[in-house]
């Protein structure tokens, strides 16, 4: 292993030590359970909580969109495994400023199983939840199926245009919509070269020899649809934007926002090289990029390899994405 | 090779191709050179101009602190080589705004040939220039000869507080002072887990059997001081830390900030953990911690490993980090 951890059992706590030690200003763990962490002024009175949650290992998600305009509290888990309910209620409870709490976080067995429990325990104290999934991972489902799809980098979009409709003033019931409509409108591709090496085992996520590639990977290691040499970083991000434009029915004229992710050890360098060649892609499209994020915005600790997700975009999208919002991990405006 | 690039020939064009498509709103290429960055309002008529350079793979150094309250322009080299005294001239005309050009790089023997020459051109040309350069790697010589160190990752503060410094109007003079100050009170120790792989060679940038560290690592893998079996965490942290305190004379009551810096492919989740034990050593010692940076802020390709800096703060200091800052990688206020 070449990680820099203690005893392999803390690394989620530690971590979450740390970052509330970096960043006391904006987050805090307001119960005795320290994988509880919520934004430091919650609950905002009057205001729609939004709860996250699910396994660790995938920073800046989902810790790093706790903030302002983003998430309002998130449940952690142990490296890629779901929070408990408890923990999914705490959090519910940490958040409520009396306008009822979305929960949105990925397609997973595991997260929505104790997020559906944390519901119904919020239930019975009358918190009102709803719970929109993030599942833009295009190549787990076909779109007619689009809603049982594994949630990968793309819920970044959600977080952000949800939190911003929380922060307006939305309604439960109106912050829900707007998460749903941009899941709805979000498609993600991700390809892997390397896998991820867990902390406590010391195991790999899944074999690949070096000069591979697996595309459609899972943010944990989930099968593709394509495994194959290493091509050239044009050709792999054909192979990802095509399907995606195909995904969300993009023709001339229409407008995106784009996220080329990181999912680890692939240096930024390698994902400016791939935004330059979506660019291009779009660009004979005719299709109008507004807005680009480049950078790690959901990894798989040391995974390397990358993901690109495009949202559709309107002008009710594109005011929500550029809403201001603060995280330890994200800034806008 | 685990690269996503196409011909590794073009790995350096084609990176700025995407960071200027990405970011058109912040940077600009105003010369026929595509290895000139400078932010898109440059130059600023009436304020002092701050051109950086050096060596590619570093992202986010030197390309992603180009913007407003940050450097001005940036001479782009190839991957861990120099950019040429032409480059570094025209990145100078290209930002100057009639006050004068601050050279703010790190300490490598090609670039202060070719800044030295640039600085001649500009001379010529009746552009005044001051040069500071980053000297932070304890690891590379003795507090004495502390301006003959290697600059690593903690020119990020110089960058940050110089940029404040001619944003508010300074004279070229007084921006070079505060470049000065900053860099004789920053000191960063790194350590690596694993090499930088060439993009065109595919050779690494130096062999260290997987289970070793080396304590000192330069960022281009230049030899540390210590190599031997990797420690826990904590261990590590204090191995870095403990000469940094040494370095700054840092005593009970003293301000600090604290940059812990990702090489590259170790994930954020570790850099937290090593945040923590930082914090806790400060503690112990009664120093008190006013700005945290946990993140990647100076990188080599897919290193492992990460390096610790401290900023000695006084108010002065630490107003200048608050100064708001914009650019493709980096924001403040």
């Amino acid at each position: 292993m070449r990680k820099i951890i203690n005893d392999p059992e803390a690394f989620v706590d530690e971590m979450i030590e740390g970052i509330v030690l970096a960043h006391p200003e904006l987050v805090k763990t307001p119960t005795d359970d320290p994988r509880i962490l919520v934004r430091a002024d919650a609950p905002v009175a009057g205001k729609v909580g939004i709860v996250t949650g699910g396994g660790s290992g995938h920073l800046p998600l989902f810790k790093g969109y706790v903030g302002t305009g983003l998430a309002s509290g998130v449940a952690i888990g142990n490296v890629f495994s779901s929070p408990s309910a408890k923990q999914c209620f705490e959090a519910t409870k940490a958040v409520n400023g009396g306008a009822g709490v979305l929960y949105l976080y990925g397609n997973y067995g595991g997260d929505v199983l104790n997020f559906d429990l944390a519901a119904d325990m919020a239930d019975l104290e009358g918190i009102s939840t709803e719970t929109v999934l993030g599942c833009d991972d295009v190549a787990s489902q076909p779109r007619e199926r689009a809603r049982d799809r594994r949630g990968v980098a793309g819920i970044f979009f959600a977080f952000k245009a949800a939190g911003a409709a929380a922060e307006r003033g939305d309604s439960l019931a109106e912050v829900a919509a707007v998460a749903q409509d941009i899941v709805d409108h979000t498609a993600t591709m991700g390809i892997g070269l390397s896998p991820t090496i867990f902390p406590v085992t010391g195991q790999a996520s899944f074999e690949l020899p070096e000069g591979e590639m697996e595309v459609g990977i899972g943010i944990h290691g989930e099968p593709g649809i394509h495994r194959g040499e290493l091509e050239s970083a044009d050709a792999i991000v054909d192979r990802l934007v095509d399907p995606l434009v195909t995904d969300l029915s993009l023709t001339e004229g229409d407008r995106v926002a784009v996220l080329v992710n990181g999912l680890g050890s692939t240096p930024l360098e390698e994902l400016y090289i791939m935004y330059r060649r979506v660019n291009q892609v779009l660009s004979e499209r005719k299709i109008s990029v507004e807005k680009v994020y480049v950078g790690e915005y959901a990894t798989s600790l040391e995974m390397a390899g990358a993901s690109i997700s495009l949202l559709a975009l309107n002008d009710d999208r594109k005011a929500l994405l550029d809403a201001p919002a603060q995280s330890p991990f994200f800034q806008e405006g």
